[in-house]
């Protein structure tokens, strides 16, 4: 079957880039003599037939604002078979012979089954802020996101040092250290607290040896978002060992999710949509385009969403040698 | 007695702009043949004796760095008569003729008590991120607190339009409600909740009334800080009231205090502090140096403090206006 | 005559905050029974007949954008009578009952003009980045700008002072000097050459007996542009007299227009925007809307474009007392 | 020999980042058990003995800084023999064993030539905001002036569709023109001039074929600093050419070299940082360390200074279909 009209769509978390990334599908598609549909609120506009024709103009002015045009939303609709079923009817309504879905490793998973099930062509681009999947070096939303905490990190550091407090900063990431590991060398905090350690290790009891005792000067760790042991539970241990300590949280929530993309997350969605395009060119189908090594490479569905991206271990030891 | 040795320091929460205060108060002094002392953590430092000679070089670089290089604490004990004479007896000893007290109501509060105990010169300078002192159209830190404030919500607004969500952002301002009225109108929210208005009137109703139901799209409401009704109150009312909105919270925290000053906090920080040099050489003492009108003024301290900062009724009507 | 529609324009060099004026002016009229048209590319777009009807949809999410959704001009058309009764007729046959000119000095003149000749109903907003109108404290634009620049020569101020180099650094300002005194201030500069000082001082020469030999490190002079008398014209005559100081120019040009607006330029264009629909409600015309003292003023466009808005002379103390 | 102390100097232009590099050669090295002297002034502060023992203190709240506290400079008499020897002098009576050397191309090839000369271990780290040393996936300082362009462009947007105006915008990168391809992708604009493409074709001309005439709006065309072929030459010839166009140009100038470093260069720093010291320890010497892949790598000089980094011809494309 030859491919003339592509849907796109953004699903789960909302990811600075998205956009960006809604715009290169949009304009390499229409370069390259596809029809551009725009399917609204993730698999749910699918499955309730949100769509739309897009033209050049629809993603006009739009590579610079965080947040997706598109909506977006987690389809609990889309895991069931009914869900799909119409899904895949309103794609045969419509037309649409392919779809790429910027997303997450949740909204690649479903696509995975999708296309399995349906035998349709599939393209994923990693949209997500979480830097959680597998084969391309970032995912788009990342750097901007890790830039948003830096910068919260940088002004919280400010009152920190002119009242000399301990504070826990806690950032998302529930599944993957990336942001805080990273975010923590980034801003020169004096530990990370991150779930790729957290089984066999009390990071705090280690951090607190290490050194939190040596003064009574300004100290910022960065945690991890966790069900049980946020910056709360960390911050409420060290008050109860060391009651005169002057600590404070700061949860930084929702504003990490926001923002104008950075230069990096708007270069990584645009090549990634091209590839997009390339990749449904070339008759290829079902799989994820990342970046590796400054080069487009397409990974498989399966391998993108592996649950077992290497955390590397040496950013532990680079944030324990330079917050001394 | 001939002023000579003028001694400065930052006291209570810092602001940004707290060090293009110090830099003004430290420079134009030593322009106008004064010797400079800073003291640091506050009113404690002045107990205990954190003083040190501070020269040009000392301010400079400063003047785009938040938070405070004097550090800054809040004093028990400058609250009671034992630590004042201490204070007193470590100006004395320190040769320190006259005191620039750059901070908050407390700060000032404290500064008038013992400039009327010890007959000493104190100036003030109006430091803090409230706003709410009189006789001044704006306090140092204030603009850049608003800046940082709209510059959140504009990155939570990002993801509630993608996700279509209500979100409560919960800013600081527990007395006085201009940062939550003016960053609702700046970030256009749809509605803000702040202390002058809600004592007889549920304001969240109110806002409920006129329009919550309109519409399932996204919706921002910006909440004054309060021991009882904060952010987390109004998203559990609406929650229960509502059980199918997709209510979320964010509270901005710490993070409102730090940055880079704006140009605004930065160009009030040098005037001010060059109007409490003047204000020393033209004799006089005990006032806070403000702008207003764009010209300097002094304001006595026992004005300066007063509880009653007008707060404009019509900014409500603007908003209201303006979130249709 | 009872005024039912209102047209909006903008006009003349954009400014940010433009955006949250025409947003302002839409959903107060609309809040208050008018209905709004909105009129492209300035007073050419009346001539041409550019107009659209404008609902509170076509405002929306336009807040925090720089430039403006309504395009803007400079008209030499509306500068001759033909051209002005071309306006004029469209105006009537489009049953624009009042107009709302954003725009600066020549914008409101033309106003002015317009005005007097047919008898219609025209409100100003001060919608500039000079700072250059007469009766308001400021105008929509110049805190952004102001800000703008401030980053920029921080910015600057880290190389010159890696490679210890005096700069020039040119801003906006042909006829006011606000912007660069108060970025001068602002930025921590070591002088600024305006045009209020010009004519009969050389500012340069003054400064640098004042210092500028002092010392090899770096210094930074902000210069307001000029036809003649430029930064690289400054610039050239210091490499002139020392050949060997390390001296480098930088003009920041059009950057300065653009970008998000400040909190107070959306804050202050929400609040103009709100009172020039109350201003018609009132039977009020031709007017400038401006803010003093933190109040909203009606200022008769005569007053508002005099050409000799006070240029504060202390500024030019203050600078000098904290560039030691 | 086995090292015991290490010098660490800037080098060149520069870089935002280059502080981040320094504080974590100096941490690094201290945690590993070495004596750190900084070295002022680059290879000029060698020859003239402008050398400081550093302490973690030194280095501290300078991560997030622009600018290098070591200062900077381009030596003319390190190139000389002469110069050399006199630094290697002074490495002996300063008992300085290694050097470590953050900089560019120049200074990297300069370090290369000392230590053949000496036989003395030098390590590079890539300090230059022009990404054109082989080997390593960016440099420090690259990614925050992207950013920066970025955002300059952004704002210039504002204004050009605003004025509907064509803007020529100028960028760093003499001989390379990754600043200006990425910029142009990352901003959206319609066209980017690199060195690497104009040796053959007439970048503008095909551009200009591919549509400048298409349309009357705004449009934004990137182009990378050059002796003769500057944005002045090009919005010239648009101007002869078509002489009813509104064309500007704006030159960014110093103003990308500047500012708070971003993220991802101050986890590059950190971690090259870190590696310098492990190359040290390992025995290693005379390499340039980067990261390939997300992995700390060693390139011998040779290799890092080879003048043919790469350019992906496919970013060509990229900005080609995005642009219509």
């Amino acid at each position: 079957m030859k491919i003339k009209t592509i849907g796109v769509l953004t699903s789960g978390g909302d990811a600075p880039g998205m956009n960006a990334a809604i715009r290169a599908v949009t304009r390499a598609g229409i370069s390259n003599g596809f029809k551009i549909k725009g399917i609204f609120r993730g698999y749910d506009g699918l499955i309730n037939n949100e769509i739309k024709d897009f033209t050049t103009e629809n993603v006009s002015g739009i590579i610079n604002r965080g947040g997706t045009i598109l909506r977006t939303a987690r389809s609990s609709e889309f895991e069931t078979p009914e869900g799909r079923k119409k899904a895949y009817e309103n794609m045969r309504s419509n037309n649409i012979d392919a779809l790429v879905v910027i997303g997450g490793n949740g909204s690649l998973t479903g696509a995975k089954i999708f296309a399995e099930e349906y035998d349709v062509c599939c393209i994923g681009l990693p949209g997500t802020i979480d830097n959680d999947l597998y084969g391309t070096d970032s995912t788009i939303g990342y750097d901007t996101t890790l830039n948003t905490i830096v910068e919260c990190v940088d002004r919280i550091r400010d009152t920190a040092v002119s009242h000399e407090r301990i504070f826990f900063v806690e950032v998302m990431g529930r599944d993957a250290g990336f942001l805080a590991q990273n975010s923590a060398i980034a801003s020169g905090a004096e530990a990370a607290i991150i779930p790729e350690d957290s089984t066999d290790v009390d990071q705090l009891a280690r951090f607190m040896e290490r050194g939190i005792r040596k003064s009574k000067r300004s100290c910022i760790v960065i945690v991890s978002e966790s069900p049980k042991c946020g910056a709360l539970y960390y911050a409420d241990r060290v008050h109860k060992e060391f009651p005169d300590y002057n600590v404070r949280v700061s949860i930084l929530g929702h504003l990490q999710r926001g923002g104008s993309p950075s230069a990096h997350d708007r270069i990584l969605a645009s090549r990634t949509g091209v590839g997009a395009i390339e990749a449904i060119m070339q008759g290829q189908r079902n799989l994820m385009v990342g970046v590796r090594n400054n080069e487009i490479v397409y990974v498989p569905f399966l391998d993108a969403i592996r649950s077992d991206k290497p955390f590397d271990k040496k950013l532990i030891t680079v944030l324990d040698e330079l917050s001394i």
